[in-house]
């Protein structure tokens, strides 16, 4: 697989007012990131509430995702398959395989966390190793996990061992780590980067992919800051980075990740609500959040239906 | 259920040397605590690995443990069914409770972190109400899954939802925290101590009961420790938790957990290695270990087979 | 000086209400602590508020407790030299010596922090080796310093190389590492238990003497602990230090570590404000503040004028 | 003031061999950084051990600095007079002010930390407003100081309250919070970067001044990669960057703040060791540390004498 360029939406689960998973939402939902040039989906991940499903209802999506593929095969499928137990991940690598996605994605333990980056590689490694066809990434974002270990040391430890590991999407603001990662043996690993607020800063480092959540129902804003980026426009790139923080610094004010799925509501592709233990905004934060949407006044930003 | 009484065992999982789970090991693991006055043991925790366990060997582990209750029904079961999802959570709630377990113990979501008590509260309730005549435990082990939630307000939350709520196993040092769970409503709930190197200092604040790791292969030290506190011998008592301490002290020496199982190897009860993240004492670590713990000189204080 | 017996209180720094330090206020606090059978006075500490003090305002408040000794002299002094440059905290223990104090302790440099227990003894020294003939304490306070060594590690590299270590102030619930520096060298140092909400969980451990704020404004509650426990009257002692905590829990209330003051002001021995950075209560809550204490019941609990 | 741009060095502090101050190498310090086109030198702050200095010292080093202006006035002082008494820092901004700096920076107090950014810009108008003719920058660097306010809140608290508020001088990777500050009421305030490992990451933003380490020795570096982002050549830019990291990860290697020191030993200006806390290299890891500064084959992009 070549590495990927341009923007990998990170899907939200779509669950029904009783917090069941809508399978039959997958299609549409493949549709929109298509039809706004998405390039990617990183199904399963800390925005699709991986850690909140089941393992029959995470093969569940994954098929469902992967079955949409014939209708663009440009749009890659990257189903994370993260866990504490690599005994699992194994069958989800395997099941994920089965289904077709184009690549898997490991996560870093996150209840007992690997020491350094030799054990963090081991880990990776057996689940790797379980399925030597698949190209697989990893999903740095030690925030959530806990595991700090640099990704530079990864590398060093992974790639000698990993022979099917393809790149990092890296979720942390540590440019250092990421821009030696990006140089790492002439570029070989596809970095992804995984902070939308910061996109810029990382353009301009030499990325060219990134994974976020934003990207479900901005996208637009995005391609609009690449393609400024691209022509050397740079005061314009700036005021595009400012507009998606002012928006995502409604995250901040609404209480988290759950107002990604206020968001998806608000562009008219209602996914429900978070489940447990992630809290939701009540309607009445629903009313105040749209206004202060509108007086963003990004609408021709947000992604169309 | 009434309060318990004495020591409960965290048990660890039994691997043979590919790794794989050791079914038939877990009768004589039972025998073994049985014979050593071991109260209960708290199944698929933090020592017996049940995060880098399948959800199937998870629930086979806890049948066969379950099994073993004819032999002495004075011993408890408690099942953790910790995880992140708590649909996962509830069917393995369900299966415990078919399985025949006393107990089951519920462990703060460790990747999306709770935010306060009454989300801990809520998270918890959805699997407790799906186990309506199961006493609930709630494992409170803030070093591991980051939510420091205080146990006195999650007890002001669940209180009055939770009507299967039993009590705490409480895993961290806030000892302040502690004693007041402890008189929490006329000390209505079963507050079990989880830090075997204190438990002096949990003892004299009240508590009866603890969970603990080297309460599977250490368990006399710790009894005639209680029993020389009964009787008000405090130099006698201090003397025994300091030798404790210095046993405890050698797992930071080898390298945390894994060591535990280096232990059980000592006493000639193998139970393996642990799996992944975790990482093992070499060959030549262990002889070294060997004799550290024969300059300990407690040899009457360790578990007999 | 032999060991401490007793509780040692941390005196707040006496403030008009322009924020200026009240020397002449110190007499006055010197007998209200004799009065309550105070064995020590830890001044200039984190309730002295030492780090919002000039070195010139430390200095005169120094002298100014020193001079009150010959009043009491079983009241000892022991002033904080703490700071970050070692250049200024031998100033100060130098200044210290010759104004009488009976010790001084020294904090972990709390900018730069040390990496390990090595170069922690070594920051220790080159103070402590400049008044050879004082007895030094070390400060560990790992929550405000951010120097998490643990004091077993400092305690093998200070007993060499610091003739003049008394003991340790201990503010931190590692009870393990606690207990092993109470019965390091068979008992030599001085160990101070610093967490008045648990000081019998420190005293089942052999602990004889205690360092805090409550004891300021409590001292009576505290001695009736100690003597219920030493009676071997657990059930008191357990309803005293719930009657502690309860009144600790006020803290958490309002604001913190200012609460203390505004319970100085209760006992009618007003100190006035905290400084910046510190908040401190306002008018209003003050008067909410007082009926939660009233509603503690414990009028006979608190030091008397 | 207007804003400053280009490279302000963060001297170290010159000592000799017995760790007594250097004052008279100040001179040829000044020299140094004015012939390597240095826009302003930030005395006292983490490189210059301000923390680790006495008062008296400080106050001398700060004249020292002061005298040189008039061989080259373009070259800007700024003095950090940091503490965590609010008492200290105003004798210390005073006598800054007296001495004839051209600013001064107030980093956030670093025992008692400020709940919130209201209570950190109390703290700094506190110290701001006893020289309200002065130019007022504050230092954000939670790492050491352990405040993690964001930046862009302390901007609306302090924006009204501290009419002197120059700029922030920016120790984070918060590249969010920093581009916010930066486009904060018109980009009003002075924005300074102060993280040479990402400088790139920042120019692209916007950000027109850095402070850095790293600027005392490798100046011509982070001149070229300016120059060569100013033309747009990215490739070449990213080459300096990664330069910079390669010598950067040096300090890692060598354990840290310290190796700065040996940098300048390097390039024939020795300044001494640090002071305690800080662990010094050893004369034979000083021997390995030429060979790999050699390996980076950057002679030419080295600070010239």
């Amino acid at each position: 697989m070549n590495k990927i360029e341009g923007l990998i939406a990170a899907p939200f689960a779509p669950f029904d007012n009783k917090g069941e998973v809508v399978y039959d939402k997958i299609p549409a939902y493949f549709d929109l990131l298509s039809k706004n040039k998405i390039a990617g989906a990183f199904i399963n991940g800390s925005t699709g509430e991986g850690v909140s499903l089941s393992q029959k209802e995470k093969a569940k999506i994954t098929e469902m995702w992967a079955a949409q593929k014939p209708k663009n095969n440009e749009l890659k499928i990257i189903n994370l398959v993260g866990g504490t137990s690599f005994v699992e991940c194994i069958e989800t690598a395997k099941h994920s395989e089965e289904a077709g996605v184009d690549a898997i994605a490991i996560l870093a333990p996150y209840y007992f966390k690997p020491g350094n980056a030799v054990q963090l590689a081991e880990f990776c490694a057996k689940i790797a190793e379980a399925v030597p066809q698949m190209p697989v990434y990893f999903y740095h974002i030690p925030v959530l996990t806990g595991c700090y270990v640099p990704m530079f040391d990864f590398l060093k430890a992974a790639a000698p061992t990993i022979p099917n590991l393809a790149g990092i999407k890296f979720t942390h603001e540590d440019f250092m780590d990421f821009q030696t990662c990006l140089n790492f043996e002439n570029g070989k690993f596809d970095m992804l980067w995984g902070r939308d607020e910061n996109l810029l800063s990382a353009l301009v480092l030499g990325v060219r992919g990134g994974v976020g959540s934003t990207y479900n129902y901005a996208a637009p804003l995005y391609y609009r800051l690449i393609e400024a980026f691209d022509k050397g426009n740079l005061p314009q790139t700036r005021n595009l980075q400012q507009q998606s923080i002012d928006m995502i610094r409604l995250l901040g004010k609404y209480g988290g990740i759950a107002t990604g799925k206020a968001f998806m509501k608000y562009i008219d592709f209602d996914c429900g609500e978070f489940r447990l233990p992630i809290k939701n905004m009540t309607a009445e934060s629903f009313e105040e959040f749209k206004k202060d949407v509108k007086a963003l006044d990004m609408e021709n930003l947000f992604s169309v239906l």
